[in-house]
């Protein structure tokens, strides 16, 4: 059963662990790919409402030999809670998973980081397959092996650190993602540009420059570039898994911006990309303050986001003090400072521990709308 | 500021991973050896409002010149829930305490898994510092590095592998601890006893013989004791730290009993060391049905619970087929068997594959109070 399909396959290495990534068009319809990822007779996919009417009925054919159950949570990052992640425990309970089970995280971030939270914790951890549905996840979210829920206090407040042991990025699904979801996921594309510099900025340029003249399906290249990313990414936590010497640091460029819009906007304002496209934005006018970046860089940054169809600005109506404090409350505060990253150059990102208030209200100033 | 103590201190390594534990009288006084576990200025202690009362005083004192506040759990296994890791989770975010943070676990086994849950999710982890002060804790749930709470349908369901980065075992809090509470922490030294065999056994019955006279504060050689079953515990995890090719697996020696046992009574109705007398009693009784142990091992065995005041049977209101459909929810369960830790002889562990309803049939015959 199932077609044969071609796809890439590469092998992740990240500090002392590896899994397989594959990539490629139609894998969810490729039986053998899918139950070779399993070792057990127990399945139970993690999905959402959207999601999971859409490609639920596919993993459930493929997987119609074992058990195979579904989690079907709400959707929407207002969602990645503890209710959520009881919602999973219980179902994992009351059907007698045990720790032979294997998870699947079908959907996009949301679903990926909860679903890969409790993989972890179920049991103290069972298997866990990612399958990301949106550009954002198969770029990013999937990869790195970080898994977390949010607390009413913060984003990303809860969680561990554990890899999945392999992942499918099937880039025909992405044909049904909503256009402004599609977009959102180039934001991080153009944060892993931006780390990596040369060629790849340039390259991503032309894919943004015809990108709105294709539909998804017809666009040549998505599985090299979102290929490109999962391997930049892979070098960096390979570096530093567990964020301990700040080479992963590297990762939040443009996230302590992020992060903060969303909490203060209970995550209902922006798509995830959107607010990381303000907060690559504000990283490239903060490194213009700080004489590093010259105005034809912010500018050349600019254009990269807008040619994506993503913001750069922020509504009037937002209460900067409170974004402020927000941000001091960032998990990434050590002895009370709260690095930045930073742009020397296209290509050449740091950790900036001297960013004051003063800088701020600076980079404040040209996001607001006028 | 702190008296001068005398301890023991043991390096402990656990396969990758290694970290010290002191052991000696009135450590909690000792500011120098206490200061010296945290590497900033937030500490988070949690604890419940027995232990609380008695001793979370001296380490307010101890930390006096940092940021340290008390997160306040009711008493008992009952409360090692959701609710109580959330309590932890809203009190570390509501203050401000970030990633430099140390949670230290002042209290039993209840009290250590929870801390040690909370501290290996909190921001994908922090600091951790047990001070264990019950006998239990002491000799078996501080080491080891195994986090949980338990769900409704199950005890230790949700949890993780996570080490405290250094032990504190203070034996002079032993004193307070109630005689039912210190008696339950002999049935895992007798478990270890059980798993090392030869003189540690024997000399084990001397204690034992000898233990009624004396009060906790004079009973000689408590420290050794303790020290001797955290060495074979740390052994036993060296070789199989994340439970994966069945060595650690033998540390449940009586536990599958005992966790049944548990949670049908709803962890109201036998303290953990007293479930697991039974447990080892039974695991004694299932080696006899086996033709493993004689019927003098088996005397023996039940010699050295009832010396230590520990339960050998269960009331005769117990539903046994309950018990046996929870034994089979056991997340010890691989492709649908449940794995019974065995004696082939006092000191020679191993895991049984085979034993069936009617082995627990024969088993539970014997256990229920004529």
């Amino acid at each position: 059963m199932g077609k044969i399909n071609n796809f890439t396959k590469l092998d992740l290495c990240l500090e002392n662990y590896k899994h397989p990534l594959y990539i490629g068009k139609n894998l969810l319809d490729d039986y053998d790919l899918l139950n070779k990822q399993i070792h057990s007779t127990q399945v139970c996919v993690v999905t959402n409402s959207k999601v999971g009417s859409l490609y639920l009925p596919k993993l459930q054919h493929a997987f119609s030999k074992v058990k195979c159950e579904a989690v079907i949570l709400d959707d929407g990052e207002q969602y990645k809670d503890e209710r959520s992640l009881w919602k999973i425990y219980d179902k994992l309970l009351s059907s007698g998973y045990n720790r032979d089970t294997t998870v699947i995280a079908l959907g996009g971030g949301v679903i990926g980081d909860i679903s890969a939270f409790a993989a972890s914790t179920y049991q103290r951890g069972v298997r866990l397959l990612h399958i990301p549905t949106s550009l954002l996840a198969q770029v990013d979210s999937s990869i790195g092996g970080k898994t977390a829920i949010n607390h009413k206090y913060g984003k990303n407040m809860i969680g561990s650190f554990y890899h999945p042991h392999a992942v499918i990025t099937d880039v025909g699904v992405l044909d049904t993602l909503p256009n402004r979801e599609f977009c959102s996921g180039f934001a991080e594309i153009i944060k892993y540009a931006l780390l990596e510099g040369g060629d790849f900025l340039y390259y991503l340029l032309d894919v943004l420059a015809i990108m709105h003249s294709y539909s998804v399906a017809d666009m040549v290249g998505l599985d090299d570039l979102i290929a490109k990313c999962c391997m930049i990414k892979a070098k960096i936590v390979a570096a530093d898994a567990k964020e301990t010497n700040g080479v992963r640091q590297l990762l939040n460029l443009g996230h302590t911006f992020a992060h903060a819009l969303e909490t203060m906007t209970n995550y209902r304002y922006f798509l995830h990309g959107e607010a990381v496209a303000i907060g690559l934005y504000s990283s490239a006018l903060l490194s213009y303050h700080f004489n590093l970046l010259s105005m034809t860089d912010v500018d050349f940054i600019e254009t990269l986001l807008k040619k994506a169809n993503l913001p750069t600005q922020i509504p009037d109506n937002i209460d900067l003090d409170l974004l402020k404090n927000i941000m001091l409350r960032d998990k990434k505060v050590k002895n009370n400072t709260l690095p930045f990253v930073l742009m020397r150059n296209l290509g050449d990102c740091y950790l900036e521990y001297g960013v004051t208030e003063k800088h701020l209200d600076l980079v404040f100033a040209d996001l607001i709308f006028s």
